[in-house]
């Protein structure tokens, strides 16, 4: 079996297109994990990002994970690129959760037998997001075989890829960019000036690729800096 | 930060009092896991220890874990001991039990600052349980610290100790076992044939110890074999 963690956002959709490419007559499942996230509507895009493919699709709501400003209520979602080169993680860092992320897949396919827990992390993300690193990666692949009464690993194959590097294979191989959402906000028309926009918009330039997903305003492609803007604390 | 894993049986209970006794004057804090566990009941035992001691005490509910007698409501509790020599694991394996919890454990406290996460594990359950040998200590603890913001450690001081030596220490140090439930059928008196009461009596006898809890029937200090009884499907 194969497991991907499926954001609906642009690493994690092209990390399913990958393993459809790379794992073709295989078993596959996609999982989506609801943690409190204020952009909880990303899981509509992994879905339909799974159904593009034929995939199952499973969300999973775990409790909610304090201590990010994706999480938050009163912490504002960062704007421009910030990778907490200061601070030592970004603000968009959720505390352990793709540890938790591929621990609760390993409890749910532990039960079942031998899988593949695919996951779409990169090299933009070594900065700021400790457990996008190689290191953990490969830790938490030894956790999981080690832990576990199957055969089941983790396998990142993004870890070394630029964001650009990701975009670029995605292009090339159909990848519908179109139907995934990176906006902190959650918003579609997206932001264009939370992180993850500039991110992806950031991206796709390198790439030298257009982005097929609409941005509210002139906010298209424009890197932004300054002062984040507080969100509504609700 | 101290944050233990606490079911409210004799080695978490021990690990309790072991971690009072070593880290006199630092915080503590219990976790009790919901995980679809028959023997839900332990976490009340869990709060009796852990306000014995004045620790915090917080249960969290994390989705079901199938796969295992103590979860599958048709799969029969384990009678007797079932260390899963031939399958394998044990029939009370929960499929990556332990990680899960570590990770949950993980991304809690590393919204708040650096943690020792304690982990009651000891060396009878080496054969038939993956997550509790030392090799899957080590790894975790990697995946912790190198998944996590904050300085965050496991650590099972008990691994390489037999459940016997837990009671000995235990016995020495005045941990409340009469507080304890080890029933997987969450019985009060104990079943006495369960896998888990079979394991905790012969503790007992070996180290020499009187178990303060009941019994049902004629049941104390007999061991048992031959078919496994099966519970209701419920």
């Amino acid at each position: 079996m194969n497991c991907l963690l499926l954001s609906g956002g642009v690493d994690s959709a092209t990390l399913a297109f990958w393993v459809a490419e790379h794992h073709r007559g295989e078993s596959i499942r996609a999982y989506t994990y609801l943690y409190g996230q204020k952009h909880a509507v990303e899981a509509e895009a992994a879905r339909t990002v799974a159904e593009a493919l034929g995939f199952e699709h499973r969300v999973v709501e775990l409790p909610a994970i304090h201590g990010s400003a994706l999480t938050d209520p009163c912490r504002a979602l960062p704007v421009g690129r910030d990778l907490g080169t200061t601070t030592g993680v970004a603000p968009s860092y959720v505390p352990a959760r793709n540890l938790l992320f591929l621990a609760q897949l390993a409890a749910l396919e532990d039960a079942c037998g031998p899988a593949i827990l695919w996951l779409g992390v990169h090299r933009d993300e070594h900065t700021g997001y400790p457990d996008c690193r190689p290191e953990f990666v490969e830790a938490a692949d030894q956790a999981v075989r080690l832990g576990t009464q199957h055969e089941l690993r983790v396998q990142a194959p993004f870890v070394r890829w630029t964001k650009a590097d990701i975009v670029r294979w995605g292009v090339a191989h159909g990848v519908p960019y179109q139907s995934t959402l990176s906006c902190y906000q959650g918003r579609r028309p997206a932001c264009g000036v939370c992180d993850s926009c500039q991110a992806r918009l950031q991206a796709f330039a390198a790439a030298g690729a257009e982005d097929p997903i609409s941005y509210a305003g002139d906010a298209r492609g424009r890197p932004v800096s300054g002062d984040r803007y507080q969100d509504q604390c609700r």
